[in-house]
């Protein structure tokens, strides 16, 4: 491939994005697309309509100028923490990179295009190979300077980490002391609470957390099944009952109980119905919701350092029961995992890794054949009829230089949602947990399929038998990975730049929003969009890049313009994505700073394994000498940021929690706090298609006042649940249930 | 080698045992030697003479029946919970090497020794090989028989295994709930106090935790510095002051204040000093108090619950900080690393995996040499004079059959105490601790020097090339380890048989015994031996000849009864250790048993995955195919165990805390378990040549008198530090420094 190649992919690919971006900032000033490209503004300030009159029709690239000019500040409040890691992530890779770009293009690019004493073509027929490092000689003196790069930017790397690191660390401290009162820290998620033949879940928790944790424990809520099959069960059970109440006592008049109406004069006349039938209709009433209660409930606590003791100390002596946990926030439980026996989890743990694992071994298959497309032979011997079609050069460089990548693409999208499905099945408590785990695997995924495989190509045994040989890994390294720059150059192009404009144009939800506009004709207010940011696709995407780049760094640096480029559309993309369409719904609290920390860590030292490969080829003894102390220096200051930060992001400190907890009862906020907690966890209400109840069920009539209206609810919900209800769709945050998996 | 080696191997080892049993037999009865065979004895009775006058100079087996006869209560009471795991290692190898001989000589024997079509010589000439399964034929339909003895094996080990995990869990349990009240139960260490140039850091952790823990802080107890560099600096200021103080204020006599005899009328004089001396004196005193404060100190917590949380959460948001950790037993303290600064910690780890790695390859030298020896060619080359020697077939016997495996254990030998060294280093806070740590670095050292280094022979270069290939693991395995069985076989009777012979006739204690008693003619109470069991060098032995048995189990049958005979002898001569012999001056807590159970599985995991090589280069897919589920389902078994069982070895879980805090509330045993609380982290008195103060210094003169009367404690203790003492040697628990390094 030559450099008059990669122009032609720059140019396919700029016009597109330019076409795109154009088309989007005509797009966006029509009402008619308000719900696609505004929608959190829409959630948020439940006005549909902006004004949007004039030069509506006209591109203009004021909204590139608005998402320059957002501040921190205001990312913080509309996208929470995580989206302040996203853009931390995003500037962090901008400067080292422009800091890469500056070096590598002064120090190293002259130094690779003058390696070999040959007669240079004129600029645009030369071929890339030029530019890499294969093209300085064997025992080159001026190998030192791609050594000095490599210090150079590994020096500013790992300091840009630190500060980055210590500044989210601060951030992440200050979201959790300066946040309201937060009822998750006050709750802990139980589950695997033991079987008893004696007593209910309900009666066993009560009894259990009032002996140990007499003076902190204030209430707890049980978790109820719910899900497709419970729920037929729960119907057919309802309909055999009807039936055998209807025939027997006629003066019972069920269907009032099944209007739904939360009136005071409803849960009067179901006082009073309950009283009067006496033992027999409660205990009936107390037996169905035994049965349908899961062992597991959310336990709330008088303050939140009680809380954090009791999740993070086991309970009992048998590490299979009373298991705890800090209870994720409201809207972040992910209710059908949470009613999971514990004693599956490790199985079901071990079956997702290696479901992952041979999901990433399958999707060598299409990788194989991408890669078949960049060597034009093979393919014109798979298919003898394309020979004539190739021939032609435009079609050839489209071929060679476009159409790889764009297959590589389409055939990633589709990872995804499949890792999430692994992740959901793994069984994360909470949805931003089941996002970081996804987040992971779909990182693996990428970086494993993207990079290695790419790298070393073949076919798919000679592949694995490459790995089968460990001690020779840098070197095989070093010979693959300057021969494959090109093809990450074109991917940075198509890969990068385009999915840039896609992210804009939100191509999939505005075909949806067209479709049920203007075919189904829904209403205005069903169109709201609730897409939550797709941290698990989009934070992988920029690791990629910073790994290709900090990979091809020294080896070929050609590639950095094309890489800093995109990490400038994407600061500028995401920060308008962040404030205009996505909806926050929860906050994982800048738990994927630590991902893309390890990550750019793994990077540095893969880069200067690769590049300790490479001198040891060229036989630069002193360039290899000078190497080999910059990976254990990496892996110390990596050692170092674990111990000071990681813990932060993995549990909260006592000093906090009782500061803030102080800090309440000052204020004299105690009460309205624990009257808050009651509700917050309200499965019914976070979940469609569940009921809610805490405390034990009926037993607790007589408790204060409170608590025997809180009974009414859980009655009424009960019977509530019953019914078959519409599927609710509306902007609020705790309906969580988006349209698009893919984005979810 | 040929049966007949193999036997005069074993017949000099039996002739070794039974010699040395004898001797042993004699020795233990006559008085002299009482305090090196009857330490633990001596130590708890307190009385020096034991009836000993009948048959004092005729051997008899009389110990191997008491050794017989003791019960597991008696194991416990008197060698803790770490003895009765220990002799629970045994019983299990027992037990699974028992079935596992059955098994093996019924089924897989037979089928190797009439794998060929060959003619047999007589038994003794026959070669060991043709025991081994390289006598079956590619191909043979009777290697199902290995397939089934392995299963049975794994089965059998597996079941033995939970069995054993459930009942050490239990008697774990048991243990924490049984013992009277720990006082490191209420305790926890803090290290890395921030340091403050207002106040002292005993003053700095006051104010927090009285902040924090305001309703279970009790009181806390500082740590000082101490050691060699440290003693010689405050001595040489102590001179410096006294000589200051003698030429300026004659009327103060300093000199009082050292006679250190610790009667009533000195702390008056003492009291009376301090208050007639007023403010210079005190302030005087607490500079040079707070100068040698390290920033670590015990803090003692009014509930085993409240100190367990205090542990194990983090208390403030910087993870370098207020460090906490639930206290060793004051007995098991490691008082020398304690005051390691916390943030050098992370580097000594490194520094002592990266130590211990080099160690391992450097020692792969002397064993590149004892391999030498088995291939008696190479080494008539390389001593050409030794020719005629070897040539004698007694000679030849002896040097293949018995030298290779006496240097080996010679230079393991020297293995222990540099990898206590290595733990010492790392920064363990308990000697517990380093001693489980060194343990573990112990067993990878053994299995990797005598297993994988003696199976992959030839030069050190090309041993290292084998291990870079991967997937070819499993054929090199398969060819190595059955052509190694025959060395292994005789390493069990070497190492192993005479191990027990030197273990029960202490050697080096007993050589050091009789130079101290009748050259350097010592006073008998000089003589008590205070030995403690060497768990680091004998249960990575035990797992070693395990690891060994398994893995030859179904390729060298042979090897079987011999390890058998091993398993028995080490359990009649260790029990009689545990009751004789080593004192038990800290207690783990059965943290040996986790260790133990990993060895084994991954012994399993190795056998098969060395059966499974054997298999496929027999060309036997049948059998290959039925062996690949084993290794999945001990996986699954692994993670289970490790699911169920191993957080109880970690952490100790609330609801046993709690009822224990309220058993002692309720026999009012409170009020003196605080009292015995105040003493029991003496520095001075665990450690010599230090000094310990509790709470801040002389400000703490308004308290109750009792804290009062430490205080006088305090300032006599640290005017009795700073005059040199004779180093005590009693038998007392609290003394350690044990004579012998190699068993400390």
């Amino acid at each position: 491939m030559d450099i008059a190649a990669l122009l032609t992919s720059a140019g396919i690919n700029i016009a597109v994005c330019v076409v795109l971006f154009s088309f989007y900032s005509v797009l966006r000033k029509q009402p008619s697309n308000v719900n696609v490209y505004f929608g959190r503004r829409l959630a948020s300030q439940h006005s549909r309509h902006i004004n949007l009159c004039l030069e509506r029709f006209v591109p203009s690239p004021s909204w590139i100028l608005k998402a320059w000019e957002i501040s921190e500040d205001e990312i913080l409040t509309n996208g929470g923490l995580d989206a302040v890691v996203f853009v931390r992530i995003l500037v962090f890779s901008i400067r080292v990179f422009s800091i890469s770009a500056v070096i590598c293009t002064v120090m190293v690019l002259p130094v690779n295009y003058h390696g070999m004493d040959r007669m240079h073509k004129i600029i645009p027929l030369e071929s890339l190979e030029v530019f890499t490092i294969e093209n300085v000689k064997e025992g080159s003196k001026w190998l030192w300077a791609h050594c000095l790069a490599l210090y150079i930017i590994t020096i500013s790397a790992c300091t840009l980490l630190y500060f980055e690191y210590k500044s989210i660390t601060n951030l992440r401290l200050l979201h959790i002391i300066g946040s309201p009162p937060n009822p998750s820290h006050f709750t802990i998620l139980v589950r695997s609470i033991p079987w008893s033949s004696e007593e209910s879940y309900c009666e066993t928790l009560k009894k259990f957390f009032s002996y140990y944790h007499a003076s902190t424990y204030l209430s707890h809520q049980m978790i109820y099944k719910s899900g497709t099959v419970q729920k037929l069960k729960d119907d057919a059970e309802h309909v055999c009952k009807v039936i055998r109440d209807v025939s027997l006592e006629r003066t019972c008049k069920p269907a009032f109980c099944y209007s739904g109406t939360p009136t005071s004069s409803f849960k009067k006349f179901c006082n009073e119905m309950d009283s009067t039938h006496g033992r027999s209709g409660s205990t009936d009433m107390n037996l169905d919701t035994s049965k349908r209660e899961c062992p597991a409930a959310f336990v709330f606590f008088k303050s939140r350092y009680a809380a954090l003791m009791a999740a993070q100390i086991s309970q009992t002596s048998n590490p299979m029961l009373w298991v705890t946990d800090i209870a994720p926030e409201p809207h972040d439980v992910y209710w059908s995992n949470i009613c999971i026996p514990y004693r599956q989890l490790w199985i079901r743990k071990i079956v997702t890794l290696v479901s992952s694992v041979a999901f990433m071994l399958v999707f060598l298959i299409p990788v194989t054949f991408v890669q078949g497309l960049t060597q034009l032979d093979k393919l014109q011997k798979m298919f003898p009829f394309l020979t004539g079609m190739l021939k032609e050069k435009f079609v050839n460089q489209i071929v060679t230089g476009y159409l790889p990548s764009v297959i590589l693409v389409l055939f990633l999208c589709a990872v995804p949602p499949v890792m999430m499905l692994f992740s959901a099945v793994e069984g994360s408590i909470s949805r931003s947990a089941r996002k970081k785990s996804a987040c992971c695997k779909v990182l693996y995924f990428t970086i494993w399929n993207v990079f290695f495989v790419n790298v070393f190509t073949g076919s798919v045994i000679s592949q694995l038998s490459v790995f089968s040989s460990v001690t020779d890994l840098p070197a095989q390294l070093a010979k693959a990975v300057p021969a494959q720059a090109t093809f990450f150059t074109t991917y940075v192009l198509s890969s990068g730049w385009a999915s840039l404009a896609f992210e804009v144009m939100q191509i999939f939800p505005l075909l949806c929003n067209i479709f049920q506009r203007f075919i189904l004709r829904l209403k205005e207010d069903a169109l709201y969009s609730n897409l939550s940011f797709p941290y698990h696709t989009e934070v992988p995407r920029i690791l990629l890049f910073g790994f290709l780049g900090f990979t091809c760094a020294i080896l070929a640096p050609l590639m950095l313009p094309f890489l800093l480029i995109y990490f400038f559309l994407a600061y500028l993309v995401y920060r308008n994505q962040i404030i205009n369409v996505y909806i926050t719904k929860y906050d994982s609290g800048g738990q994927f700073w630590p991902i893309a920390h390890n990550t750019t860590v793994f990077s540095l030292l893969f880069s200067q394994l690769i590049a300790l490969g490479v001198f040891g080829l060229k036989r630069s003894s002193v360039a290899s000498g000078f190497t080999i102390p910059l990976p254990i220096c990496t892996l110390l200051f990596h050692q170092y940021c674990r111990q000071r930060f990681l813990p932060v992001f993995r549990s909260n400190s006592a000093q906090i929690l009782i500061d803030m907890d102080r800090r309440d009862e000052h204020c004299g906020r105690v009460e309205e706090i624990y009257e808050n907690l009651r509700s917050a966890y309200n499965q019914s209400s976070l979940m469609p298609n569940s009921s809610s109840k805490s405390e034990c069920g009926s037993h607790e009539k007589d408790k204060d006042s409170g608590q025997s209206s809180e009974d009414m609810e859980k009655g009424k919900e009960i019977i509530k649940k019953d019914r078959p209800r519409p599927v609710q769709r509306t902007s609020s945050l705790s309906s969580d249930k988006a349209v698009f998996g893919v984005n979810q």
